[in-house]
């Protein structure tokens, strides 16, 4: 008996490049052939007609079931995942920490376990490294072996997450040669500390505190460190969740002279201000994350990074707490858990933000949320296309619908929404994985999960001197 | 009886986005479905086995047939588009240039009398306008109405092309309303007009007093200038020809600060330096253009403009002569016709020196060769991609083969080859336009001349606020 | 018998680079020595103890008595130098303009005319070039002999003021040779003329039209392209009244490169915003000036550029009108005379928002409110500096006096003081011209006015590749 | 019976912003009048006409006598000073060394008693931090009450000089406090570190590898690190021996938004290229300094920063070994004490390159060979200018001779000279440190030494928001 076949038929469908109307035929969950099918059979049809097809999204930064901070974060691969699908996505990229000391291929066992049978969309691992004497460079090496070839390392937190610029150099030079892919957290992780220390000395311990002792400066600083770090290790470099004007300055300078550069941003980023860390009854907590949220004037910059080519990709470094969470960090804005939820509005935000007001194109949009993670971290042509041989990784969109969004109607496990009462253009109708409608009518109607874990592959940043994006 | 069908089998397919190995089925001239087409019935099949399959060249910036300086360029619309289908281009934009008092139409009339039944590709136009009244205003509109949509503008010579900056500044507003684009060549006609004066003033009249009487920092200048002003009209811009580092560096900045600014560069100013301007016997004479050729440290600002996205495409600026034609400028360099031919090794130069030479992706030669001038004049989704409903314009590569550039093969109507001797990896097979094989084993083959006019629509510059490349 | 001797016991004496305290020996209006002059005899001796002594101000930019507009400029030689005078400057330079198509040599006589007896302190001129053929570029050559040398040209008012950009290369191709140095007003003329059209075509013709029809970027763009010009040229460049943070940029840029780039500011520009021309029953009017006031985030960079050495000296543009001779633009915010009244208060001001509020040094303020103009304009060492053998042009500052401005003691000849009601830090007490006192306690005493003509001799920005400030 | 007193009669008298002939009297090694002073009786007479007189030299960086790598550089105070005085310096500004773990005031009285009595020249000092937890931050304080102001940390040499971000962001805090200022050595010691271990890891041991192990990568990041640090902290920020153009361009930039930001760099980064690196026989080891010589490109931006005002001073980081003491490297260039002599030709090759070559003005050269270092270290304004009350520390200076440097002639004590046959324009006739002739026709003639110890206070960087130049 024949694999099973599916036909999208009649859908706009929209990719990094292309734009045009035509049926997708799916076999065993992967693209068949695109277009005019008519008159071809299979065993499940769904009508696209008037609806834009665009490929799965990829959330390149997410923290699922992970402890932080004496706690842990409240969605896990279960909930977590399937607050994924309905907003669009198909699949993840959850980061497995290295616990101090250890062979950082054990905390990706950790992360395996915690992930199998579990996820509603396909997952990938990026692995954190915390601590990286000579002894352990091999074990980078073993990584890109087992399909996990991102690295991400800390310039904050000294003493906890930090890597000396010894390390990161070292980390750069090895990847160079075996295939990986160094991701940076850009912060000036010295400066910030002792600004913290001055803050807590002076009883100025209250969420907002958060924000003024990390200025935009030190992520500058950082983010020009990171990248002259890159440019003489003669590697490419990814930095994760900038957030700042001044960072994005830095991204279109490097690029111009280059440098095989790449940035994500986040949706909180582009939308959010650091107002929310000052709202009353420690409620400015629930906007605690670092790089903190950033004053107005910050976001039009990373809106042009992204429509301009300099950023790539927006992540969410989805990572939700309940209020009771934060309480813990009453009397003293430092052990307040970090993180924003955001899994499940990435792609609607987007949307809505960036193509109906005008920021970009469709286009672009796929590219953003998509296509480039997928070049990126080694995904691609399987993810982030339609193309025949490609998952059939597909969202059903109805531009001519509507999504309000609220804590009301949100999968993700959480006590608050922080973008409440926003009403986006256009709604996610249908959400396909390999083939299979695991959303329908806005829905999550898979009746067991079926993400499975993908290997990464090399980095396209790595086979030519610049990826365009 | 339907339609003619070809199959196009088993090429490995590369679009701006995409890299995938499938069948493609064309019918009727376009492209009806993409994918594992096995055991599907053509009339013709070719296989395309172990071949690189990408969208047929779009060059933006060609001139055929054309008066200039009392005498005419040496490639008419015969000679012209076949040496463009030998290099895997299926479709020029060429220029209609206006008689000064004139309407434009009746330039644009006379143009296509040119073209119609003699190319062997497909055609659009742009419009020069060199004469810009408020009363001739209307007949822009007139133009976008008639499939030309684009309209190219002189910051250079005074009292022959050039308009002042109030008439530009009029045209880029008009366009703000009527859906048409802007075009500029940007040198300060002015300054170099005195520093021509004093060159011949002073008895320096060779070839070489060409490019020193052009100094970069005149295009450079006008460069910013043009998109100062088309940031205070608030409309999209594109850059013809550009050549210089400082031009390039604007570029980065205007995109970086959000303006919607686009550039061409050409293969001579990637690869060839004023050096030849210098050769003796008066040879240097074949190498004037405008702007002229620069030092060798303009190239890879350039290249890496191309490569981060701060330009978009290349064209060819095609303006072949005979020497004896530039005779004329023997002792006074001015009146020598400017112009180098190009129309049949652009896309085999950028894919040896981007693709091969590393310094872009595949998907990005692709881009810079075809996609982005399909969508920044209007030509997609027809022209520029691989798709079903697409006009089925492809080129079968060979990437394993190689091509030497010579006068002694080549198709252009030219008496030397400036690339002369170079040997570029990989070799175009076969050229289809809208599914018709007019290049085989390398060689036009076409009975008669197939190609037509295309009109332009809207360029995508003009609907988001960026196009990202 | 011997010439008249003075000395000023005791002060704080304070130039552009030293501090220190001493006497100061003057003899037949210059200085003769400085240093501990305890026991010296003298006719006359001023007590500076306690207070600040520097060299009077020099404002580089002046419009007294000038017909501009149909109407003539309230304040003339004899007014306005008094308003110069108590206000610490010792030496204006005013332009003067030539006629169209008159040699600009006879509009200098009338500006002597216009001068001669009338003026309380020094006076060096301008010429304004409005018509340069060729044939009248001897007549520059003239000037500079006549002492003469500086040559403002317009970018802005396209048919009435403004030069294109050949005949504005040749006029700096001239002064390469002459000894001259070259003025630049730079707006975008033929922008701003259709910007204005739509706007009046709109109704939109109040005085806040004038400010939205100018903007900064149409500024920043005829900066970018003076500079270039003159980087081309291979010259020195003046450019006058830069109200923008763009040309402060571009400033910054081009000293960097090594460009001679020099610039001034005006007070109004670094303390004035536009807000004012919205001010109701049209006394908006009283705040139209080229280029406007501009939104309050320009002042920062105008002020760092200052502090910085980007921008160097600070002249008014002086040219005050009364109410009623605005009104004739009442429909029209074109017909509104141009210009503001400045040269009362500009060392004041610079004193203390420069000084008083920390943005600078007391020795940069002097370089910015002198030194620097008189070496920049051929006055040095005669002017702008306290030293032995320069003219005794002293202001006696009593730093812990203070200032108010008012109409009502004004002395400049106008019906509205755009400063009103600001208290300033510091007042002047005593200002000599040549040794003699011609304010006292803050009175102009002078019982005739004794200002004269100084010759210009060449700028010292021609005869060092840089000159610092 | 009074103090001795000097009349230095009829010389140009040069200072950072006058140009004049008069008469210096001197009393009491102090100047007390300027000016006419004819007549005047003194006890010694010095015939300065067709001279220029101008300030002494600062030389803000040396290193005499100072154990480096267990060796001990080769001029002490008594060499190096009487080479800093036939040179035309009059003050230099050692750098005390911490011992780890000690506190730093311990150190500096050492250097107190290596200079006391045996120096030519007057001197001050600087601290070098190599150590500091929080418990030594109150010894900053000492140190600026004992009259040393100026802390110089490392930003390069992990596990031996280097500070990490946080400890000099600490003291940068506490400077704001004590009236301290904060040297920069700025370059990324941890990438150096691993490139030397690549280095030589791979066998590449010879001195050139010393440049390469360092590119200018590293100290642009380091400066621009530096920088930022300064600017979240609130202080002014000094960067000793620039070297490369980034790091120019860096401080431009950091200028134009008001960062109090300065630089020096010293004449080899402006005069000699890492070719000498390469120098058979192991000679390239006599040119081994950090930041290394860089090539010829980097030269040009350092001197436009000079003359722009990005870079404030030229200091020299003298520090000479004999080729023996270098032998130590011979084959690990790592074990090579760095450095270079310069002490005795600083203010020659200025007036050479910078003035008599047209790349700034003779005020320029004051500045950045004196005026400039008194203000950054609190010697102004006894030392640095040439007025009232100042030190009369005065170089008689022959434009119109010239100056042979070469090894055979040299004070320095070592046994090469880098610039070796260079013929530069001008020669030093006498220098007086405070009125007393220590060298007459070039040559030194003290008959002791007489330099003394001269307390910085407070740095004018501090009391205002930008020092201009």
């Amino acid at each position: 008996m024949g694999r099973v076949t599916t036909l999208v038929e009649g859908g706009r469908i929209v990719t990094a490049t292309d734009d045009y109307v035509a049926d997708i035929l799916i076999e065993g969950g992967r693209i068949r052939a695109i277009g005019d099918l008519a008159g071809t059979e299979a065993d499940e049809i769904i009508d696209a007609s008037g609806h834009v097809v665009f490929p799965g999204g990829i959330d390149p930064h997410t923290h699922l079931d992970t402890p932080v901070a004496g706690t842990v974060i409240s969605d896990d691969f279960d909930t977590g995942t399937r607050a994924a699908a309905v907003g669009g996505t198909t699949t993840i990229i959850d980061f497995a920490i290295q616990e101090k000391g250890a062979d950082p291929r054990s905390s990706l066992m950790r992360w395996h376990e915690m992930a199998e049978g579990k996820a509603a969309v396909d997952y990938a691992f990026h692995q954190i490294i915390t601590h990286l004497p000579d002894s352990l460079l091999p074990s980078l090496d073993g990584l890109v072996t087992e399909g996990v070839t991102s690295f991400k390392l800390f310039m904050a937190y000294p003493n906890v997450w930090m890597l000396d610029d010894g390390a990161i150099f070292k980390a750069m030079r090895r990847t160079a040669e075996n295939g990986g892919f160094i991701m940076l957290h850009c912060e000036n992780g010295y400066a910030i500390d002792a600004l913290v220390k001055e803050s807590l000395a002076r009883g100025d311990s209250d969420p907002i505190f958060h924000a003024r002792t990390r200025p935009s400066l030190a992520e500058d600083e950082a983010t020009r460190r990171g990248i002259a770090l890159a440019e003489m290790a003669g590697v490419p470099l990814y930095i994760v969740h900038m957030s700042s004007a001044g960072s994005a300055r830095a991204m279109a300078e490097a690029r111009e002279r280059g440098v095989r550069a790449y940035a994500e941003t986040c949706p909180h980023y582009l939308l959010l201000t650091d107002d929310r860390l000052a709202e009353p009854g420690f409620r400015g907590a629930q906007y605690v994350c670092s790089p903190p949220l950033r004053p107005a004037d910050h976001h039009e910059p990373l809106w042009n990074g992204l429509a301009a080519g300099d950023l790539q990709a927006v992540g969410t470094d989805h990572a939700p707490f309940f209020f009771e969470q934060r309480l813990v960090g009453k009397d003293d804005f430092t052990k307040i858990p970090n993180g924003l939820p955001g899994i499940e509005w990435r792609v609607g935000l987007l949307y809505h933000y960036g193509v109906a007001q005008g920021r970009f194109s469709l286009n672009r949009f796929v590219e953003i949320t998509s296509t480039n993670a997928a070049k990126l971290f080694g995904l691609h042509p399987r993810k982030g296309e339609i193309a025949p041989g490609s998952d059939a990784d597909l969202v059903v969109f109805d531009p001519a619908g509507s999504t309000e969004l609220s804590l009301a109607t949100q999968v993700t496990n959480c006590d608050y929404n922080p973008y409440e009462g926003m009403v986006l253009q256009g709604a996610i109708s249908a959400v396909l994985l390999r083939g299979r409608a695991i959303v329908r009518d806005g829905r999550y109607v898979a009746s067991r999960p079926v993400g499975s874990f993908v290997r990464s592959a090399e980095s396209a940043a790595l086979s030519s001197s610049t990826l365009v994006s």
